[in-house]
């Protein structure tokens, strides 16, 4: 996300005080929440999906990940990285290629 | 996201060819199920929480979310700007400021 | 559920002294939890799943659920038959029949 | 919940034909999409919520989770029981009585 993507939602909080309702919890709780909205547009066929309302549901879910990396002062790139290294550890190239029970039972 | 870190995450998949497991629908899955995975560190007590396990869970839900906008060729700055456009609209700074009855009944 | 199960799910948290922890939020929390480990099953394959975690994360959603039926003071008969009122009224036969768009555009 | 009740649910899914959208998976989506409806209830105030409302969303939990025993061929008093069984064992009542910390680091 740009600095100034970034900027706007801060300033969007801001400007309506609603830093104030936004506890890691409960944070935590809008991000499932939204992404089970996500998660609708492909309840009955997950072939088909309206665009405009997946686009609507994932920046809901960017934009309060976000709000909690803020609220906790997180630096996105530091923690994906950390993440990326357990991942890469967890899931050695040579037995995970191609592997479709992956994440599982690897 | 930083563009380094970001190709991380697409080296990561192309790697393991995991991209064939990567539906849309499959990752919006991904997402709830990590996104329930950081609320399960606020399951019993909203104010206490393991600083690594939250970094740990959100980064799972950052990843998810940036494989489906590769996925769908999405531009993150481009829908969070269309939803905050959306939002602005919805909720006017002289309406809801401070408003704790918000997203709901606004 | 029988009676019997229903007191042996009514023991657990009771032997435990776990009650003090079953506020309404704290319940919605974990049922949520719960369903996205059930959701976990069918991953990146829906079509195949191991039956037995299947099985035990579904009952952890059921479990979680009565809790908070009790908790509420609600009885699940009473709240079934009304939601079930409202959803008769929503979806009417003639136009909901074998309808693929069905929750989303009726 | 009572068989007249199970019984309703059953014929409001037989009388619109939507068996057919019921697959296994499709209602583990919906359970998981309901729940986070249940919690939106919950989602800036905790302690305060629409009675109404927690009643609906429960109540789609209930029947989806009743949809899908009936979908797998499963008992719900068959499945909490082992669970529990489960659970039983985990827990002991000498460790956990009160226990604050209970299901995560017990």
């Amino acid at each position: 996300m740009r600095k100034e993507t970034l900027e706007r939602v801060r300033r969007f909080t801001d400007e309506r005080e609603w830093d104030q309702f936004h506890s890691p919890e409960n944070l935590a709780k809008s991000i499932v929440i939204e992404a089970a909205e996500l998660l609708e547009c492909f309840q009955w066929n997950g072939g088909e999906y309206d665009m405009q309302h997946v686009k609507e549901e994932l920046a809901d879910v960017l934009v309060y990940s976000y709000n909690l990396l803020d609220k906790l002062g997180l630096d996105v790139d530091e923690i994906v990285n950390m993440k990326m290294s357990l991942n890469e550890e967890k899931y050695p190239v040579a037995k995970a290629k191609g592997n479709a029970t992956k994440y599982n039972q690897l």
